[in-house]
């Protein structure tokens, strides 16, 4: 067994969190902007020391490849991104560029034979903070998004630039044929930080991940009256926010008697007018329910669609708003995760992906699996999101020895 | 008994309405606006050719006064507001000056004996739409404002304007000395829409006002944290909304104890970070609470105060925005209302005020008291609000009688 070198990954973890420091010890780091030039040209410059070739192609996607040793093989991948949200953490992300640049530094520097070409790889604006939707460049680059559609989009912070300009204004902008794709790529790792609390709770340093969880997201409606607040008898009331606080108990109530490993969220909610001396007459909330088997999130729909079409006085609606299916990734390549973590003696253990990740889009195309290392607190798009730099180097060493097992296949 | 005429009220109704037509039935007229200004020299128009004396204020507030027989005598007021919220509508504020103008005019073209002078009255931006807070220059002329803050008082759309600008660029900013005082004036009536449903409920054309309900208002918030909607599992959360619905669920539940005729509103809620895929960390509503008796509020506060420290694995808070304390109007003036309206024939009932009004202010300073007609469906503050034209001329005829009835006091 191979395993990964703890101060060479130290000293990457400290570099890169300069990009974008924003101060307290967390980054602002948006895709394609200077912070993230930055972080792209320490990528350039370590994985050029070790005799790596540097390709980009159009969507600004970096490619870091060693050659193997038999020609005309295919190459293996392991890709993260180095664009984070608003004042995020040092870890989401840039952790699987840094383990991907670890194990090639590993590979060059211990002369590990391998037969295969192996990259490590940059995604362009996985994120989506600055320029929407997330998993932007794997979306074009699996036919999930349509491109022109992606060029177009505009910044959340100043409507006048596209993702287009940023694009064109990027040194990194290269060719469409140099495109992650099945016919030079046999398959696609992604170390990245949990993201959640069920490692550190479960005390293991590894998690094989299995699936990206499916999922639906509905917007739920209330819909009242708006009255004056003084002059209003309650009897007369249709009060849209407390129609919607029982809708939400009812389905929390329902919700909780499904799979325990169900997660649900309502994380936004809208009232109209939303002014402290009138009655409401319109709440808008979103649950986002995932659950890996399809059965539960069926009920899940079935439940929101019993919600009773009048309560306290207001009608109630609902809307889909999207949705996916379960993503399984490639069983050989978790059995290879599975083994690396057991053979380095490593504690581990099967966990799903709860987070939408590039590699989702990916598994469409090539068999791709995803490692996690522990969140400390669960802690996450946050400052405080921290995992220790053994369990960051432990995950690049699971990451090392899977690519090696699947570099020996055919 | 004397009554107004249904002709001319109709009239006054019908050309009012013009002034800020938004299009579909309301108007939006901002205090000092063009709109606000056309309907104060319609005013001026109508005042003049009765022979009434015109006068304005450092505020901008108008004042129409025919004399009466005996020289010496304090003048009886009638005072309402020209201004509108936001697509308001036809009724609120503009009814109180119409039906002013209608009893002067009544009186003068009936020959009315009276030994006071009587004057119809506007106040300046009672609603505060454009430039907070409402009731503004009751506020001032009453001691309750400072007045320079007021004119420093920006605009909503366009924070470079003050309300102190607007008031210069007015015609009808007049001397402070014209203010209304109690060295000159005896006594202040407002007529008013109910902008509630309980006249039209009970059949009754005529409200007579006794108080103006006190007031609390606090905001309630819950802590939680903020977490990844897809990788925390439900038993690690703290749900701030979750907390919020609890907590909403159990003031309702323990309110609705209290005294029936106590009203209470949840109308604005603020959510952090509002996205659908983070669970919410804070959560911020509004609870306006209503009613005469102060053990009532008194009440209304120890139920505020015994919500549980923590609710759902989240901290709560509450903290008091703002109060008031019920205004009663004058008990002879009062009974002025009941009699006159008895002696009309028209169906009427006590009811209190949900709502803030100019006259609550004044009635500081003078003996002071309300007039309301019915509401359609209780709407207000919107373009539905409607009172028939037999309702608006019924109040005015109830106005007039009881400010004859004031004219016979010493």
């Amino acid at each position: 067994m191979y395993t990964c070198d703890v101060k060479r990954m130290d000293d990457k973890i400290k570099t890169f969190s300069k990009f974008g420091d924003a101060g307290h010890g967390g980054i602002t780091r948006y895709s394609l902007s200077p912070e993230a030039h930055q972080a792209r040209a320490e990528f350039v410059k370590r994985m050029t020391a070790i005799g790596a070739t540097i390709e980009t192609d159009d969507m600004a996607n970096m490619y870091a490849t060693i050659p193997g040793s038999e020609p005309g093989l295919k190459r293996i991948v392991m890709a993260s991104h180095v664009d984070s949200v608003k004042n995020g953490g040092n870890y989401d992300g840039i952790l699987g560029v840094m383990g991907a640049m670890e194990v090639l530094e590993t590979i060059v520097t211990e002369k590990i034979p391998h037969r295969h070409p192996i990259t490590a790889m940059i995604w362009t604006n996985e994120e989506g903070s600055l320029y929407p939707p997330a998993m932007m460049s794997s979306g074009v680059v699996c036919g999930k998004f349509d491109k022109a559609k992606m060029l177009a989009s505009r910044s959340v912070l100043d409507a006048t630039k596209t993702f287009g300009q940023a694009l064109d204004a990027s040194p990194y902008k290269g060719e469409e044929k140099n495109r992650l794709n099945p016919n030079d790529y046999m398959a696609m790792f992604e170390l990245h930080i949990e993201q959640g609390p069920v490692l550190e709770a479960a005390k293991k340093d590894i998690g094989v991940v299995t699936c990206v969880l499916g999922m639906v997201n509905y917007r739920i409606r209330t819909y009242g009256q708006a009255d004056h607040a003084g002059t209003t008898p309650m009897s007369y009331r249709q009060d849209a926010l407390y129609a919607a606080a029982q809708v939400l108990m009812y389905l929390h109530q329902e919700l909780d008697k499904l799979d325990p490993a169900l997660v649900y969220t309502t994380g936004e909610i809208k009232c109209h007018p939303n002014v402290h001396t009138v009655i409401p007459d319109e709440i808008d909330f979103s649950i986002d329910a995932r659950h890996e088997n399809p059965e539960v999130i069926k009920r899940v729909v079935e439940i929101i669609k019993s919600i009773p079409r009048e309560v306290a006085k207001c009608k109630t609606g609902y809307e889909l708003a999207w949705s996916r299916d379960t993503v399984y990734f490639d069983k050989e390549l978790v059995g290879f995760v599975k083994e690396s973590a057991d053979e380095l003696g490593i504690p581990n253990q099967y966990i799903n992906s709860g987070a939408g990740h590039d590699a989702q889009f990916v598994s469409y195309m090539l068999p791709t699996t995803m490692i996690f290392v522990p969140s400390k607190d669960g802690h996450s798009h946050c400052e405080p999101e921290y995992t220790s730099t053994e369990q960051c180097t432990a995950g690049a060493s699971v990451m090392l020895n899977a690519v090696l097992k699947t570099d020996k296949k055919q």
